[in-house]
């Protein structure tokens, strides 16, 4: 049994418990709030969840990966996916243990699926359409704006990449709608994008974890053109990046016993490694 | 430069020979038809793309491998995949080189789906859809049928892994066609599914290599049910096998390059081996 703990307990550490308790060769070990002094850890883990929020996740994957404890997170600054896994590498290396990064649906599923048409049609288009469903980013930066009580941004996919924000605001008492909703339109968050701002009573009262992806291909084999591709999803946005969180552990505790240290983003992993039971059962279910 | 050469030249063959031209990291160092004898092949091959009829992969993809010389194949009957690939191994192992077995559509591109959306939702169901496209099985039985001159089958989806078979017949001179159309439905390639024989003047005149796949799973993330996914291609069926046939040459070519010997299917490779550029070009612009 692989030995699974989890660090941060919001939505997506809760997920994770789902999945390592579903998962029929883990054992769940422990479960860390992330102020939690890190020295408590008990040593009884093969691979720790790492469930913070984004910017904390170096911290702690440092400390982990220091002690040769393997981790996987869901860090999703597209932009700084690169520089993590260089520090992760280094610290992973020297301390013989395996990180994999990025580990959830977009980065991770997304991007395995984004290379895997890229292998099929080498030149073309790909275009990831994401939602309807919650944006994290849009909706902090909305409930940021002056007069704003309660806020949730929805990504709405138009096609080819672009995307409409639908922002639901709740005031604050004595707020103006008109000046809020100008200050918003200016962020630079919402600027770039059509957004249409509605107040509304209750921003709880749309509370829905709904997500899904549109991610499209047109592109060309070899010398032929129009080969086209399409991978659709509707889900539970925690619940899958706890699986797949839970599913890459799997992962890094194997490369692990082969001796392959190192920090990895998804598109590195062998789609088999993801999985429970041997080679032999695998590949006979699903090649 | 990956020094790759091309074993058969039908439609596949010469499919890979324009995808290998495509390749930014590759030269073509020769085509070879599957009755040369292997012992003339030059040794200025880093990895041969076998496009043999599958029956005879075995035989040229063990010669070869004996010799150091990766090679690639798309081996597609699928129960007979794992014994393959446990000969392969062995010979690839001692001989220090790499085999990629069953790199195609299905399978191939799209076993690594299928093994992605079981790590994404470990309880479900998956159905894959084929077509509307030929298959050349059900094709070469129709042929076998006596009175049939020329023959076209095609594979319908009706959904749930269920299919239709539309099949196109040329009679021979002087045959019966209600006689020829017994014996076809009797046949034990047609007579578990809705089966329809067409008589055509012309079966030529039908001739299109396009196929599509819809592949959906509907499963368990965690806890949480009805978590769905979908992957659809409309593709030139020629045309991707053999571009995948070449991608997968480089990941032959890269895993000897690291030692890692043996003989492997798709879910078995990393989706990033497949493409060419860096590590960091690649997670870059994918992850």
């Amino acid at each position: 049994m692989i030995k699974v703990a989890i660090l941060g307990y919001g939505n997506i550490g809760r997920a994770a418990e789902e999945a390592v308790k579903a998962a029929p060769d883990m054992e769940l070990t422990g479960i860390y709030h992330h102020d939690d002094c890190l020295s408590c850890i008990a040593g009884n883990i093969d691979v720790m969840i790492v469930c913070t929020p984004t910017r904390e996740v170096q911290k702690f994957a440092t400390v982990l990966a220091a002690r040769g404890i393997c981790t996987v997170d869901s860090f999703d600054i597209h932009g700084q996916i690169w520089s993590l896994r260089e520090a992760m590498d280094a610290v992973c290396t020297a301390n013989k243990t395996v990180s994999i990064l990025s580990a959830g649906w977009d980065p991770g599923t997304d991007s395995m699926i984004r290379a895997l048409l890229m292998a099929m049609a080498p030149k073309g288009i790909t275009y990831t359409n994401f939602g309807p469903g919650r944006s994290m980013g849009h909706t902090v930066a909305a409930k940021a704006i002056e007069g704003v009580k309660n806020a949730l941004s929805m990504t709405i996919p138009l096609g080819t990449g672009i995307h409409r924000r639908m922002v639901y605001i709740e005031l604050e008492e004595g707020a103006d709608f008109k000046t809020v909703e100008a200050n918003l339109l200016a962020d630079d968050y919402f600027a770039h994008d059509e957004t249409h701002v509605i107040p509304v009573d209750s921003v709880d009262a749309l509370n829905n974890v709904a997500h899904g992806v549109n991610l499209v291909r047109s592109g060309v084999s070899g010398a032929t053109h129009n080969q086209r591709f399409e991978f659709n999803m509707e889900i539970n946005n925690p619940a899958l990046t706890g699986q797949v969180m839970v599913s890459c552990a799997r992962a890094a505790f194997r490369m692990k016993a082969r001796g392959e240290y190192g920090a990895k983003t998804m598109i590195e992993l062998r789609p088999i490694d993801l999985l429970p039971g041997s080679t032999e059962q695998n590949i006979k279910a699903l090649v």
